[in-house]
């Protein structure tokens, strides 16, 4: 039978062909670079908004049945790119906006070539040892001890939640691995009510259920009321609950990265261990204590470390530190700049870190009589945000929180920032508000 | 205060300076298409192996204080690619080793340069979409009704069947998510004594525990014996256990990636939605039915349709087919020339896909008594395996089942296999056997 690459010429990779896989590589890198330059144009668009029906006209999304040579690929990448959301766009302020870091971006350039899985050393030498050595920076930043501390990256903080309540559970009852909580006593979890829904949800996947999550009343900054906290967990015990847990106290969550933190060596293991001798051989020829694949609850795991490295070691300690109080900066900035600007209003008085909660009440509200003026001020925010995206000018993401109208909440969090453009942000909604 | 990037001038993005970035990620592109060429040669090396003491020495893992200039950062892609292992290797023949398609990585490329998340069309539009487009050609591959067919990609095949878990319990007892597992019936699980580990794992997080999730006998081919598992359903039964529960399903996977597909529509919404109304505002100016973040256990979700997408594209439903031929065609190649070469045993006579499972047995072993040839035997495929990966010429998986001997586990995935490749490994079994 001939090689596969001789029956559909286009196929990659073309060993055979060596000079069209390398201009094909190198006219996708064209497209990227390109894009990149294009995003940093502060005056540029953040979207070229299209409905859902409009967007499957625009875009071929169909699988097809013939194979499609590498033109129509590149073409695919160019529109792809053209109606996506410019996230790294430094007037992109929506949520989880952090920027295109350049050194990370780098680095998952080459996380994709190498293409490889973090269940052993065996497969992952380097990034399996990159992970411990990010991790021992990790614990040190935090003041724990590396010698009696594990952890893991996960797939995004929902599932580190996870982790951290099944950590809990099997810490407090480890036969419930084998026995199912059928056989334990009826388990319950306290959090905070504006806590991430992921933590409600991973009460749910463990089987303790929502209604057994109990929610802890916060004051007006939204931090957690130490004696409410103390009273739900004497009710708990009225009704026969056992447990204090808390995933909080379990949890690490370090920049641009998700790394569930383990203060308690060998839990992980313990908890996880499924022992798939057909995976993780014990009579291997290196040591195996290296190997991660038995301490996580994933199989095939993305190599999530090489990119925070990277980034981690070109910037330093000290970069990251300059880089977080240059942007607390910004959120000063902004924090003066609105309290100057007619017709804006903080939700918090003092913002404590980089998300500024705020409304934005336009003139012909701000006559109203209270119930009147909530009522039309919780409308504002999305028809503001939607004009914003027709635009496409910028993006800021809006939320309602206890009862109150939806108000903008601010992230600043991308070093592309400048101060100009968040002169622009407050210029446009009052623009776009006053046009309402 | 001065623009960050004026700080630490070496710090990305440099909007400033654009010819330095530039430079900077067509430094990197040069370093990866060298490797990628590299990788493609036959006869060099897999892995350049050293164990995890003399690793820590070849490159500096740890994070500094004081910011590294690029030249540094370029140095360590450099070494990081020196010491890892070639899984797109011709000759690497380990498990997960579909080889690195080129269209694939080009995908990835693109995916890590927009930087975005999957949860709602605002800022995913044409991801989300796109995702919709492939399942749907999922469905209708297996004969599904687009209509009413649902599924999410997840993180590996790991969460996956945690989803399967999760959506059974919720189908068959949808108060559980409120009310958790103590307010259920005894929950169990069957599955074959063959599946994957993450099955069982699966039944320990969500709280059925591993002694309930029974496995079911398998024939010598390795599938589930009906029989048994009818008993073993009677004998739960009796014990007062009301559940049938299948996860295989709900489950979908299918080339190179992991989607769970869930044939019940609005399941996987009821089960997982939280409704987090600061994220997935109902009052948003375009059709909120595209956002998936409700549905997922994640919050944050990496984009992992736009490489399979594109590259489906790319083959065509034609060129998968053709390409899937070509793997089997190796296949029966290798299996017939382990056939024909002495010392080679195969464990099951007649292998049915791409996996090719085999013994090799020295020649000193093959005149003992069958009690010593199954002890020793069992020490040939890790000791072959060690010097293999010594030598760094070919790496492919070994284990044991069931208490036979260890034997190797050929897995054919990746395009990139020539016939020679496949010879080349039968004599470098032959030679690394004979010598010990």
């Amino acid at each position: 039978m001939a090689l596969f690459s001789k029956i559909i010429p286009e196929i990659l990779p073309q060993t055979d062909n060596w000079k069209g896989t390398e201009k094909f590589l190198r006219s996708v890198v064209d497209i990227l670079i390109k894009y990149i330059r294009e995003e940093n144009v502060h005056e540029s668009k953040v979207i070229d908004f299209h409905h859902p029906a409009e967007m499957f006209k625009l875009i071929d999304l169909k699988i097809p049945d013939k194979p499609q040579n590498l033109q129509t690929i590149l073409k695919a990448c160019e529109e792809t790119l053209r109606y996506g959301v410019r996230t790294g766009h430094p007037r992109f302020f929506n949520q989880i906006s952090c920027g295109l870091d350049l050194v990370s971006l780098a680095g998952e350039w080459l996380t994709a070539t190498v293409n490889t899985n973090m269940f052993t050393y065996e497969i992952s030498p380097v990034f399996i040892l990159m992970e411990n050595a990010v991790m021992r920076r990790m614990w040190e930043t935090i003041g724990w001890d590396p010698n009696t501390s594990d952890g893991v990256f996960a797939p995004g903080g929902a599932i580190s939640n996870l982790y951290a309540f099944i950590l809990a559970r099997h810490n407090l009852f480890p036969n419930g691995k084998q026995e199912g909580l059928k056989e334990l006593p009826k388990l319950c979890a306290f959090t905070s009510e504006d806590s991430h829904y992921s933590i409600k949800r991973a009460s749910a996947i463990c089987g303790i259920g929502t209604n057994y999550c109990y929610p802890i009343r916060t004051d007006s900054a939204g931090k957690m009321i130490p004696e409410e906290l103390e009273k739900k967990i004497m009710e708990a015990k009225k009704e026969g609950m056992p447990v204090t847990w808390n995933p909080h106290k379990l949890m690490g969550a370090l920049l641009q990265c998700s790394a569930c933190l383990v203060r308690k060596d060998g839990l992980l293991m313990q908890c996880n261990k499924m022992t798939a001798d057909y995976l993780f051989m014990q009579d291997k020829f290196y040591d195996v204590t290296y190997d991660t694949g038995d301490k996580v609850i994933q199989c095939g795991r993305h190599n999530d470390v090489f990119k925070l490295w990277l980034m981690w070691k070109s910037k330093g300690m000290e970069g990251y530190r300059d880089q977080v109080n240059y942007l607390m900066d910004l959120a000063a900035y902004f924090t003066k700049r609105i309290k100057e600007t007619e017709g804006y209003e903080l939700v918090l008085d003092s913002p404590e870190f980089l998300n500024i909660c705020f409304w934005y009440v336009p003139k012909k509200l701000r006559k109203l009589s209270p119930e009147e003026r909530k009522e039309k001020l919780g409308k504002v925010a999305p028809a503001i945000k939607g004009k914003m995206m027709e635009r496409g000018s910028t993006m800021v993401a809006y939320q309602p929180r206890h009862g109150t109208p939806n108000f903008f909440r601010l992230i600043i969090s991308n070093q592309a920032i400048k101060r100009e453009d968040l002169d622009f942000l407050i210029k446009e909604i009052v623009d776009i508000g006053e046009s309402l």
